[in-house]
């Protein structure tokens, strides 16, 4: 399967490299390739420059957020969720149409220090507003929950005992979306939430998970929905 | 030990029946005692009127909001969290002074109907504006991420093996009220996350509850942290 990954910080990497040992096609997508590429310097999320990165991922392609959308057949949104909207804006929209998009953002503001704030919240999510803006894609939200590290190998914690969260409004993309989760992620225990709307209070479980972390001293632990 | 619970509905009436069953002289407040006892409906959230409720309590006493927090040492907030304000301006300060409030309500707004809405949120809280309104109350914000039922018997699922999570700034307030929640109340997991800033993370946990009850067709559910 082609899968196209928008944004190039450590999920986005993360998530091309896991898809990629997968024996998936992988393409990963900037704004500007050259200025990218040309970084010397660490991002403030990953421990190498991208370039060093993607010299050890040479089965990775390369390329505007624009042709990584063109080339996927499914997308996966590894954006900042501040500017995940006008990264889709500098796409065809013939390239998003009918494409399932795993969103994986939150709308973090950063603005005033650490933990940050949530920019969209309680009536709006970031994940439905990518689906009234982008009406043909199929949005289906995912792993916006959890730290970068469990995304593609839940076992690292508690041998995988823990739930990762999905929602979306159209079954069969989630029900593909989902599949790929367990079978080529890794995880056990996904759970469907519903429609876009649940995206909501997803992405209000980002202000727990900062002060768990803060309190728990590890940024290594989920949820277990016990019933 | 005496215990002002302030609130009549299911929350304070569980709670209320069992710091009694342990012994502590608890006090249930209401706005208007004659109101209350006049009642001859069921409540939308309790299966019997008040007074019949009452009948099969009689160890518990009924007074105002004012007698209520009079009475108590330890002072319990079972109201609507819309309404919680305005009942603790129904009090006077030297009754609320010193004293340690555990805050199990929510800031919920039902005006869009369910699932209900927060009114406070993101960049503040319920359990902080109660802080800030009342600086010489304890504020303990306890109990509000939980169906009424698990309450005070975490027992009824998984033998308890889920988590109860607390905060506060008082560090001594938080330990007493830990205490009750292990001792008296059955918790085995009370994780404790910090100042009271830590109530906005906590009130942000009922939209993913409201999800969660609509998918597994159950409230008796809660959420175990895997690190």
């Amino acid at each position: 399967m082609k899968f196209g990954i928008l944004g190039t910080g450590i999920v986005g990497r993360t998530l091309a490299a896991k898809l990629a040992e997968c024996n998936h096609e992988v393409m990963i997508g900037t704004r500007d390739v050259a200025t990218l590429l040309a970084r010397t310097t660490p991002d403030a999320w990953g421990p190498l420059p991208f370039s060093a990165w993607k010299q050890q991922h040479p089965e990775i392609q390369l390329g505007t957020f624009a042709q990584t959308a063109a080339h996927g057949e499914i997308l996966l949104n590894a954006t900042a969720g501040n500017v995940s909207l006008e990264v889709f804006q500098t796409i065809r929209g013939d390239d998003l149409d009918g494409k399932i998009l795993i969103d994986t953002a939150n709308p973090l503001d950063f603005s005033h220090g650490f933990p940050p704030l949530l920019s969209i919240v309680n009536t709006d999510s970031l994940g439905e507003q990518i689906q009234r803006a982008f009406p043909t894609m199929k949005v289906v939200k995912a792993l916006n929950t959890i730290v970068v590290e469990l995304m593609v190998n839940p076992k690292r914690l508690a041998d995988g005992e823990h739930h990762l969260l999905v929602c979306g409004n159209d079954t069969q993309a989630k029900a593909e979306v989902m599949s790929l989760l367990t079978n080529e992620f890794g995880w056990e225990y996904v759970l469907d939430l519903g429609d876009i709307a649940a995206s909501r209070s997803m992405e209000m479980l980002l202000p727990i998970n900062f002060r768990l972390w803060n309190v728990l001293h590890t940024r290594l632990l989920n949820f277990k929905i016990i019933q």
